[in-house]
């Protein structure tokens, strides 16, 4: 039984992990005591915690051990991309049954450490304890390296809205995924291992983005939020909402007709989730470097409305054709 | 189904939640937008983690939710202080299936809140997930205000051997409830509510301290890990250990008879775990306030077996009676 955590061991298994670390510059104190110390070099921590479930946020049918790794760090740095802030440092808790064999969770480790690399951030601390249900617990840290932390209240009318990253690629991989079909293979893997554009958060904030947020429910819900904590409406353009080619090939193989696929397209990249893209407003003189893509703009709320229930982002003035998903219901 | 989770939804009680916590001198962003900002006055930040799993770290049936809530801000918090520093900011994630009632959520809350005002610390983020297991992911912050982390590997032979707060307590607790046997309210209560002392993780580094940590899977195991990283033993002596009042009551409930019960009471002071004490090792000549209770030295290690198998603590010279547990056997 030394082939599954429980026969190794808690101890044995969290000193397999930790070694595969680098010590960054960040890293004051890391793994081994009763808590890890990182630099705050500008009296500011910016944190942000995700939890991951097996079953309802990864399937380990449909992902691979280091697929999951990944998407841990992927989403909760863009979070702290999306303040506005540079990676420095996770924490990650592991939960998972005696039986799990210790390969998942060394190939876990090694995607958490690919996708650190890319991000230039690395694990500090963790716990690792048992249950039944196998889910991974991931706070990480960042640092705004003097810089205002980038809201979500802070859209006004007039601004533009943009977006950096991809949108709709997740969505169309795990429609695939779940009619068993083959397919593009950016789409695919973006849902598997989506790809932040971390970098472009601090640059966000840098070009004086007004509000910006880490789409991971869906463009339209997510710019959602920004609307209510902002009191503002935005208003997409379909013209410029413009479907990167792998996603216009899935959505045919999915079985949009010709004259379809670009609406399908379109649809998936307000309504699908998990791309883990950025979108930000900026004022309207703002000028955007070529990858971040206009895609609207901040209009006033309705008089009453601000707050209210019902989506106050809405597609060439008509609300978005989907929505995005309550993890409850 | 209001009454439940699931029938409330996610962001409905996400508001309910967050809307309980102060917004206090350390929190520069709180809940709602990507991340927290939490402030690091001194460029550094303290993080820790734990995950909560029901049916390993605690039972609906034995303790309630609030119990669990005052728990998981203990034990992370406890770690903080445990590195000399004082408590800041939780980010809590909060996986539960959908059928939990919102009551338990909201006693869960509650105790969070509670063990918050005692810490001087509050919750700053979070993420609530389904998932067929009751789990719950703390990440605590804390501010070392200049000093300089108190770690595992300073502790010298010839340095005392202190702790503060109670040790045993809640090992005995648990045997009371496991037996279903009535007894001393402090032993239930340490148990269900470990009662760590915060402010004395601070006080033991302006004492000097040279290694320091929380005392969670028992003093002796856990005195272990200061002796490999500080390539030392500890030697506890047992007319040093003195059982509190409660614990020798505790014992006699259990069973020991009258001769055996101080020793059976040492045995759980020396490998209970989940009191949460912080036990720390000092200069010899640390004048040390009387809440710190003396109760062994470091001692140079025999040649050859530092970092070693075996448990370099012992108790009058020989291995303890006890040992604490690794979660996955």
């Amino acid at each position: 039984m030394r082939n599954t955590i429980g026969g190794l061991g808690e101890f044995a298994l969290i000193t397999r992990v930790t070694s595969q670390f680098p010590m960054t510059d960040d890293v004051i104190l890391g793994p081994g005591d009763d808590a890890a110390v990182v630099a705050a070099p500008d009296g500011r921590t910016v944190a942000t915690t995700d939890l991951l479930v097996e079953g309802r946020h990864f399937r380990r049918e449909w992902s691979t051990a280091g697929d999951v790794g990944h998407r841990a760090v992927a989403q909760n740095f863009a979070d702290v991309a999306a303040m506005g802030a540079r990676p420095t440092a996770l924490l990650i808790g592991f939960a998972a049954p005696a039986d799990l064999p210790v390969s998942w969770a060394e190939e876990f480790t090694a995607g958490v450490r690919d996708e650190c690399a890319v991000s230039g951030g690395t694990v500090v601390g963790g716990d690792m304890v048992g249950s039944d249900t196998l889910t991974i617990a991931v706070t990480a840290l960042g640092d705004l390296q003097g810089r205002a932390p980038v809201r979500r209240d802070g859209a006004r009318p007039g601004d533009v809205v943009a977006y950096t990253g991809h949108l709709g690629l997740s969505a169309a991989g795990l429609a695939l995924l779940e009619r068993g079909v083959d397919g593009p293979a950016e789409c695919l893997s973006e849902h598997r291992r989506p790809s932040p554009p971390y970098a472009r958060g601090a640059e966000a904030a840098l070009l004086g983005a007004t509000a910006m947020l880490d789409v991971s429910d869906g463009l339209a819900q997510d710019l959602g939020h920004v609307c209510r904590a902002s009191g503002v409406r935005v208003d997409l353009e379909s013209e410029a909402l413009r479907p990167e080619p792998s996603l216009l090939e899935a959505v045919r193989v999915l079985g949009a007709g010709p004259g379809r696929a670009e609406r399908v397209a379109r649809d998936l990249m307000v309504a699908g989730g998990e791309d883990h893209a950025l979108a930000a407003a900026f004022p309207p003189d703002t000028v955007l470097p070529d990858h971040w893509h206009r895609v609207g703009t901040v209009v006033e709320a309705a008089h009453g409305t601000a707050g209210k229930s019902g989506n106050p982002v809405t597609v060439d003035g008509h609300p978005p054709g989907g929505t995005g998903w309550d993890h409850f219901r």
